[in-house]
């Protein structure tokens, strides 16, 4: 049987699980690529850190050179994380004639048009199936299986960290705090989880997202974001009990005059799929002109999930399937000019939830609505409660929810009321899902 | 831009859509393909019938002969339904050097060990996307992108047609036979539906699944399977009441002494995903040893949706791709053996929801648990309602939900509790999902 020489680069948890793949299960991935994948290297930094993989002698390496003047291999695993060496590591790797796959979104998200101009020069291949969702095979499902649609919308919960964190905080009532200390605890979140809470990389997911499935040209610091980590577990409340639970929803939706993409907090009518979506797990909801809705739902992270990803691409890229997808792709690029443009975030058009708290006096709430109504918001329904002790004043608690309006209006609305006499800290705005 | 020359055989309703697909959004599938897809013949067997896809002069023809003697075609869509003339015309079209999209599932099922046979000597490929589950993806996300892994079980309501009927019954409190009128009236059931309903339809596509998946060579018809033709309405009820939703369920299970595979009305634990699959919806879910649980919805029938998997092969097998994945694929085979055997039904584990008739009589209970108890059938729950007339005389419907037990004990119970004098009507014995 013919064999291919792999190359692992980055021997953290995820390279550790492709190793366990192909060297445990080398028959499943013969049998699946009509030829052996054999692991030829594994590059790490550091050669006397201890390895949870078993790898046979000669295999360990803390030296690229030995991959990239090898012409016999001709796949590498990139699990190289962060930006630098990774993007040096990537372009080297090219450059010696190696076909890529990678898990690193944050490397895509940033300097993906270098990296995918450089490879299409090269006539090299990036595969990136675990760069998003980890092992919702998300990326051929779009570029692929549903390639015979135009793909209208797609809205994802792509930040498992951050879902986990949010059904803590629902589930069990427990503070933003004790979310993310139980999230770190069980490996979900990292040491410092910034770019996860504060929608980071789900915008640098739905950036990748949004280049296949739209041909846009979007950079991920471009698209609107806002995380999960100023989510007060009073809006969780308040959103149950109007039959929503709240989720942080990268969402792209393609209208007459653009490509809306955004990141944030929003409110989904309870029992539909998206809003059921517990713990780690990822899930998107595709809506194509042809097929109509489909659903995809898994893990989105952790060791095996993810090194299934990889190993899938690795086998598709051996085979010779990367090398003709990678070529139609619509991917990041310096030189290719964009297929759809961004719409303005002001003209989006959204239903919103809206909290605040007012004084508990008469004609607040004629206040209020009077400003809705200025700024052509119009209200779908009001819940104001039973008085608490607020900023040292008789304050309430007022919800509104809105029909569809658009994101300026909105903004402008909440604005004025904030500046009302009667209204107390801070406005909390929310988007509902459509 | 290059030209890859297409027919369509059989212009159905899904003929129809690919072809609308293939007119209306040439500019789509040339991007994606990176080359036009150029319908150049649509093969039909009466020219006088009215057609609703406006086709260019010269595309529409009966001969088929045109499609076969020209050597540009290169690609056809099989889109012929039954056994006979489909596999005549699949066999004439790989001989003359066509590689073949179907949807045609019976044919596979039925036919597909020599068709897969012949496809593989003659150097062509068959591909089959559409032939599952409609629109969902799950042909290619099962032998591409969860090639990593080892399928464990895949579980999957693929039978819109019984899925809507049982919807309807389950919310709507319908009649059977009503429900099926309103699945007729919807276009979601043929005017003969016994196939869909039987659960032959479900099994087909569980044996194309199980060859994908497991590399097993199961014919459909040794599939043991129950259609819901049968359900009672007083089920469903109780089931309700248990907190279980009753589906038509696809199971396939790899165990150590081989593949269990099953077609039967099955209950599902209310919330989960599968249990809340609506209407005419197809989902699958699987479980992969590397990457955990996948969940797969969307619409599984309906012209558009099937169109849409069906120009997605096209694309694939015009661009290549398909000719690499086939070559590997464990499909039905004469001449290939199977990687798995089936098991025993008999040793089949499975929990069981039992619903008989019996006597308001002391003892019953007794009599009936013991009976369970002889066959090391355990008990998980009872319900005991209170008393209906049934067969003239004071009876009480009696549910029992067992803990696991194999498929053999629990029938040679139930068999036993029939023939107790105080046991009336027909012992239900309905599937319960682990």
């Amino acid at each position: 049987m013919q064999r291919t020489k792999v190359a692992i680069v980055g021997m953290g948890t995820v390279g550790s699980g492709v190793a366990r793949l192909l060297l445990d299960h080398g028959d499943r991935t013969a049998r699946h690529a009509g030829r052996v994948l054999w692991l030829e290297k594994a590059v790490v930094r550091d050669l006397r850190k201890p390895r949870t993989a078993d790898l046979p002698a000669g295999v360990l390496t803390d030296d690229l050179q030995q991959v990239l003047r090898d012409p016999e291999i001709k796949v590498a695993a990139h699990l190289v994380g962060g930006l630098e060496p990774a993007r040096t590591i990537m372009l080297e790797l090219l450059h010696a004639g190696k076909d890529i796959v990678t898990a690193n979104k944050a490397l895509l998200a940033q300097h993906g048009a270098e990296l995918f101009d450089v490879a299409r020069k090269l006539g090299r291949s990036i595969a990136f199936e675990a760069s998003v969702a980890g092992g919702v095979p998300i990326i051929t499902n779009i570029s692929q299986c549903l390639s015979a649609n135009q793909i209208l919308s797609l809205e994802g919960i792509l930040n498992g960290t951050s879902n986990f964190i949010v059904t803590q905080m629902e589930n069990q009532g427990m503070a933003y705090d004790q979310a993310v200390r139980l999230a770190q605890e069980n490996g979900y979140a990292e040491a410092d989880p910034t770019m996860d809470v504060d929608g980071s990389d789900a915008a640098q997911k739905l950036a990748i997202l949004a280049h296949l499935a739209f041909g846009a040209r979007a950079h991920w610091e471009d698209i609107p974001r806002i995380g999960i980590d100023q989510l007060d577990p009073l809006d969780l409340q308040f959103a149950r009990h109007l039959g929503y639970r709240i989720k942080l929803l990268a969402s792209a939706h393609l209208g007459n005059t653009g490509l809306e993409l955004h990141v944030a907090p929003t409110l989904v009518r309870a029992g539909t799929p998206l809003a059921e979506v517990q713990d780690a797990f990822n899930a998107i909801r595709v809506i194509g002109d042809a097929v109509g809705p489909v659903f995809f739902h898994g893990l989105g992270a952790g060791q095996m999930p993810t090194a299934s990803a990889v190993v899938a691409d690795l086998i598709d890229t051996a085979v010779g399937r990367c090398k003709l997808t990678f070529q139609t792709l619509e991917l990041f690029s310096l030189v290719n000019p964009p297929r759809v443009h961004l719409r303005d975030a002001d003209d989006m058009p959204g239903r919103y939830y809206l909290r605040m708290h007012v004084d508990d006096t008469p004609g607040v709430l004629a206040k209020v609505t009077g400003a809705l109504g200025r700024h052509a918001v119009s209200i779908a329904s009001v819940i104001q409660h039973e008085p608490d002790q607020h900023a040292g004043k008789r304050s309430v608690p007022l919800v509104v929810m809105t029909h569809e309006a658009s994101e300026g209006a909105a903004s402008a609305a909440a604005e004025e009321i904030q500046t009302f006499a009667q209204t107390h800290g801070k406005l909390i705005r929310l988007r509902v899902k459509a």
